[in-house]
């Protein structure tokens, strides 16, 4: 899967990208991430790629061309015919999920914008974008950080990028536990500071241990996170 | 304000802490971020941190001993009585947002642990973590990007950090604009490809222009988050 990611700030990655799971799912070629800077599409001297908004107020705005120039750069490699998916980052977008990363791990491309905390042309957003997406209701300084969370909440979806393939089944929010939190897990020691792990866990009754599990992620789930448990029982639970 | 980030892998935050505001608050000293590696507190030859979950399973599961110790060895720097908040990137957290942005911010100090995507032993969890946060309903590998989103989030809020401290009132979900979405923003050229900005954000008439902001506010965020209109004509508006 190659992923696109249209930013002014691209040596923001490079950690990230370098360590870990993804850096692995890189090396392994997997996962493929390409850069494009708006700022390499600008036609003026200064490279200028913000400015005061409209009407006015405080901070800058990303303007329109620059952006656009980038994107289709991008959309002009494909000459197949096939056309990579264009998502924004944004607060203004629904809610990045599991849902949404089970979503885009299907695609082969996608072209990921990272939004400037200042905004971004409506007229971008509006005639370009194919999709906004929001990792939270909090406001972060660009989509740089969003995108990584991105990256890595859909790379490691990609069949082959985590070891065992078996190990995102049955985590958090995946259909597998009902969209509901995971249980509770230990391990050694089994007694720490006079703190022993729940004795079942060390029964080796296996259904013992399936039923404390389905146990512990509807307790967890219903004190931690009540709103999860609206589609409860539905086959494929969360609010999309 | 200082964060103290409970990491195996500190290497992946370095571009981010390199680059744009964030860099620039650590370098002008409004902010620091040490690194604490749990690894460096195993006390084997193995340096070993994880172990198979209790019970069965895939994954690994990140032991309770050396997270005590790496959080405890931050607790005994501060021997002045105060006592830095432990927060665990989680996604069983309740959900990381403005106003839990807000309130961090006003901390001299945080203990950010991240966690490890397979899981973290509870009983850590239970004895030692103050507070839990999710970004998102989304797994990442581990909660490194997590830990850089919050850092972002609440950096940027602190006095001095950005640039003009205008800049973070009229964005979305803070409470000026009553916890909606800002409104849509324009910068030049007027028109580009056929596309005009309004023509209300040219016309130097500045209560008509925030007439036209509060109404393009409450639209956006009527069509895209209806959920955040629950609680408008409150004085805080945000669910919390």
């Amino acid at each position: 899967m190659k992923f696109h990611v249209v930013t002014l700030f691209p040596e923001m990655f490079d950690s990230v990208l370098n360590t870990s799971i993804i850096g692995r799912a890189i090396q392994s070629g997997l996962v493929t991430v390409e850069f494009v800077n708006p700022r390499d599409f600008t036609r003026d001297s200064h490279r200028t790629v913000d400015a005061p908004p409209y009407g006015g107020g405080p901070g800058m705005v990303l303007m329109a061309p620059p952006l656009f120039d980038a994107v289709e750069s991008v959309l002009e490699s494909y000459a197949d015919g096939t056309r990579p998916m264009t998502v924004m980052m944004s607060p203004h977008g629904p809610r990045f999920n599991q849902r949404a990363a089970e979503e885009l791990a299907q695609q082969d491309a996608l072209i990921l914008v990272c939004g400037h905390y200042e905004g971004v042309d409506e007229r971008f957003v509006e005639h370009c974008v194919d999709r906004e997406v929001s990792v939270g209701d909090f406001v972060l300084t660009g989509g740089e950080i969003a995108s990584m969370a991105v990256i890595d909440a859909v790379a490691r979806l990609i069949p082959g990028v985590l070891g065992d393939e078996m190990s995102t089944a049955n985590e958090s929010f995946s259909s597998e536990v009902g969209g509901l939190l995971e249980s509770a897990v230990y391990t050694r020691p089994a007694t720490y500071r006079g703190w022993r792990v729940p004795e079942v866990l060390l029964s080796g009754d296996h259904s013992a241990i399936e039923q404390f599990r389905r146990s512990s992620s509807a307790t967890r789930t219903l004190k931690r996170r009540p709103d999860l448990m609206q589609g409860w029982g539905n086959d494929t639970a969360g609010p999309g």
